[in-house]
């Protein structure tokens, strides 16, 4: 095979992959997802749509009513949004705008892996910057290495995933402030934490606000993501990115989950009434952060028997062997009942 | 905007971007869609299976089933396929896994611009190698200088595209034996010519397949493109690919297009007869090249009278107004009475 093997990109021949399941349980807590399927009502409505829709034909390129609804929606300008397939995609696009080979990103660790991996494929060196003891963001290294570094990109996830707090918001802005870099703030959990840094986008021409559906909004499967930045962000993407990347029916979704949102609020509420009893709960045995999230980060004694007892009990969930993280498990709330059985295999432990 | 503006990559600042759209007729043959939408038994079939899909979980990130049902028809084995959100996607991820700055691609044109477009994007150098006169490729000059360049990649779009002609075999065969680049094969309209190189896969390791679910499945609303090749291939590619690039619903799709292939082959004998007919009729006033695919490539004395003309009938066709194939127009076969109207407006000029 050394045709082949002596041909792949330099950057990427000792790439580890990311890999999104850690093993496949009948309680599947181990992907943020919304715990909950999108009501009947809603997928009815959309599959109507769906039939009248010629899928014989591309996509519209430029998702122009989906667009239309979340400028509406957010109050911004519609050239100030960018659609993605996933917000991963956009990370993706953003990484290819601007990435040149040995360009520095920098990343509050432990966070969302993506960041990392997609960087790397762009041949980007990552600083990766660790969190402080209260797992809060350490603004004042952030900034010290993005000046050395003249680095292009930090990445800050709001809240953070796994640990699913908010950095403090003035620590945020002080690197917002005080760097070059252009700020990436992945706000995939905004409908469950309702902190955003949306009204600083006028200020700061470098900053980023990543959104996706796939959490809050139940449609997971259907990966739309999207970006608010300023327009001249969003012109280098549209340039470079795939014509026909959001598909229509997934269009369709997402138009239909923000026109129909009041059906999906009760399952937020339920979600984040759940996660506040669960924390109460672990908190008495385990250290547990506050979430503002729809996960939950805990630390264990014994993290592999943690493993076998959530094996054992058929429960998907993150567990963290090594790295930043360590002894840490990230469980994603679920239903009632699944909640329950957390509960159960903890008291295990 | 100089914040911005500074940080862009080189390659990037001065690309032109792919124009998927000229115009916007009332008759759409301008990107070579099926002109038939899927058949409603099959729509209604698919969409009882979505109303049953956890759309609120992440899809199945390695596409399992939908691998199996292409592995038994394609008769390859499931690790040589893989899975992308249109084909395009896929030479992205071909395109950044092996190229570096400044690595040679070699494209026969005219052809499919994105092969350009994606590998300037990342920041190789395209070396384009124009037909020969009765529109064949040039195995010679590729060969020469893939050998010069040590080129990565060869790509060549059979049938091409715009041309819609099938480049000899032996040609092709020619170039895949005596260079050392991956050649890139795609089969976008294979549905239509019938005529493949999967076969030499076993043989040729440097030899890679794309097909579509775009064109001849009709679902090009869908994004569901997929490769062949040898597995060392595919692992790379499963290394950097975003984990859930293909999204349920479309895997969904795809899946029952293939199961239902049959209700599609109508379709597809309409459109090709039909092609053969509207070649007959074309060839009395024009130069139009045989097809072997689902549009015809034809050549215009004054392509400005062509374009005013077309507008004017609310005909979106691809019109080339500059360029190796300058004062040629691609047109997409429609359904019968798009037929005429194309021959109406042709009759015109």
């Amino acid at each position: 095979m050394k045709i082949i093997e002596n041909k792949i990109k330099f950057c990427i021949k000792n790439l580890k992959s990311y890999e999104p399941v850690l093993f496949k349980g009948k309680y599947k807590l181990d992907a943020n997802e919304n715990s909950y399927d999108l009501p009947k009502l809603i997928k009815r409505k959309i599959l109507k749509k769906i039939l009248n829709i010629p899928v014989n034909r591309y996509p519209d390129p430029e998702a122009r009513s989906l667009k239309k609804i979340l400028s509406k929606k957010l109050k911004v300008k519609k050239d100030m949004i960018f659609i993605g397939n996933g917000s991963d995609e956009i990370i993706f696009y953003l990484a290819q705008s601007f990435l040149e080979k040995d360009d520095v990103v920098i990343i509050p660790v432990p966070t969302f892996e993506m960041y990392k991996i997609i960087s790397k494929i762009n041949a980007a060196q990552v600083i990766e910057i660790p969190l402080t003891k209260d797992f809060d963001i350490d603004d004042k290294n952030i900034i010290k290495y993005a000046k050395i570094t003249k680095a292009k990109f930090i990445f800050i996830a709001y809240p953070n995933n796994p640990t699913g707090n908010c950095f403090s918001k003035d620590k945020i802005l002080n690197i917002i402030k005080n760097t070059d870099a252009i700020v990436i703030i992945d706000e995939a959990y905004f409908e469950f934490s309702e902190k955003t840094f949306i009204k600083y986008l006028k200020k700061f021409k470098n900053l980023v606000i990543l959104r996706t559906f796939s959490k809050a909004y139940s449609i997971a499967a259907l990966r739309v993501g999207y970006m608010i930045a300023n327009k001249e962000i969003v012109k280098i993407l549209n340039k470079i990115k795939l014509p026909y990347n959001a598909n229509s029916i997934s269009q369709v979704f997402a138009k239909e989950v923000l026109l129909n949102e009041k059906y999906l609020k009760d399952n937020i509420k339920k979600i984040i009434s759940e996660k506040e009893k669960l924390y109460e709960k672990i908190r008495k045995k385990f250290f547990v952060l506050k979430s503002d999230s729809n996960f939950l980060f805990l630390k264990v004694a014994d993290i592999k028997k943690a493993k076998k007892i959530f094996q054992k009990n058929k429960i998907s969930v993150r567990i963290f062997n090594s790295g930043y993280a360590k002894d840490f498990i990230r469980i994603t709330i679920g239903k009632k009942e699944e909640n329950r059985i957390i509960l159960n295999a903890l008291n295990k432990l």
